[in-house]
């Protein structure tokens, strides 16, 4: 996502401690503490963008916790308005990278991780940064707990084809998978800013559903 | 693919011993040497209509032996025309159903199998009538060799979706998915009846590979 420098940002991120977490290495092993209903399921989506994604899902689940993932300051401060806004108390913000994840979470820590419309890195040699690369499945798997799942959508059918092979060549399996989402209604589908977008362009959004199986 | 009954069919069909292998489960185990040339791999298409894509795969692969499968006695029929005429000899023929293929095929004989434009079954009570179902992909597991294949094509946006997650589940390995064949040029690819009829109308054409791994 290219977005306007804004040098404010990382004052405005510090100044937002509780929505986003500063530290969140601290919370490593215990993040169901870091809520207000401890004894909850946290789910977590990386590269949250403008946070309307993990908003929606707080408010439509409250007994569910979120922890929303951006690495771009300038991205991370939408993301905090509109949790902010929205006031939901189960939703947290982290603005870190997701390489950072086994430093982030323990082992079996999370039931639910979501990969909305993740950056494609089309070239090969870039291959790499896809947030569906071998080497951050493997960082899922470990985080994830045995019966854990990801939820994987986007419109970019290249990055989709790459994806359901990276999952399956990694051994984990297939649960769900559709090519045109919105083609049905699924009323617990919450819309992220890029899949309005997309939508409304007419394009088909895909998803599958992966679970860990460890 | 629904056909005029044509009552010459049976007929026809026991004229062209050779070309049709009428009593397949005599070859079960030897299979190689039903050929002119015998030490070859040899791939099945199964549900092979009319023949295009069997007699187009033997023209253009003559280090490979192909054998085609087909139900439906009033297609096979157009099937041995087709193969007659283009005089390959690498290309025989089945008037058989899939659901005898651990009669027809010994563990082990196949190199890749294909699956082109299956019927569909929408309803999901004819679940175990779709040709990737459990049942189905267990026995092709069982005649095809530790590294064979599964090569399928369709423009079934729900067979293709529901064969994914099939595969997956039963613990076979996705080599390559894409879901619009076409976008790209693939010289390997030969095209069956119906793909040129969907093709032609622009509609986008699955394929997927997987891989046996046993
Ligand atoms: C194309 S945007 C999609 C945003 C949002 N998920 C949506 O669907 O509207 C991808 C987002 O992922 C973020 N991102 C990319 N790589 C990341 C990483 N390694 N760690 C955290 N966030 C990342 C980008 O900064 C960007 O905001
Ligand atoms: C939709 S047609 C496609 C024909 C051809 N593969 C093509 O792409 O043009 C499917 C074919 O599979 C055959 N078929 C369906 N179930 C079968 C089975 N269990 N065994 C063998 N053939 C089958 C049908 O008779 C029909 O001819």
């Amino acid at each position: 996502m290219r977005v306007r420098n804004k040098p404010w940002a990382e004052d405005y991120i510090k100044q937002h401690d509780g929505i986003v977490v500063l530290e969140p290495s601290q919370n490593k092993g215990k993040w169901k503490q870091a809520f207000s209903h401890t004894n909850r399921p946290v789910h977590l989506e990386i590269g949250s963008g403008r946070g309307g994604f993990i908003q929606g899902m707080g408010a439509k689940n409250p007994e569910i916790n979120f922890i929303g993932m951006e690495v771009q300051k300038n991205v991370v401060v939408s993301a905090i308005d509109r949790v902010k806004e929205a006031e939901v108390e189960n939703v947290r913000l982290l603005h870190e990278n997701a390489d950072q994840l086994s430093d982030i979470f323990e082992e079996n820590e999370l039931d639910t991780i979501y990969l909305n419309f993740s950056d494609p890195w089309p070239k090969n040699r870039h291959e790499k940064r896809r947030l569906t690369h071998q080497s951050f499945l493997s960082q899922y798997q470990q985080i994830l707990k045995a019966d854990g799942k990801i939820v994987m959508k986007t419109d970019n059918q290249h990055l989709f084809e790459y994806s359901l092979v990276s999952f399956s060549q990694f051994g984990l399996r297939l649960e769900e998978v559709t090519l045109d989402l919105h083609a049905t209604e699924d009323p617990t589908n919450v819309m992220t800013e890029y899949e309005e977008k997309f939508t409304n362009k007419g394009q088909p959004i895909y998803r599958c559903i992966i679970s860990n199986h460890k």
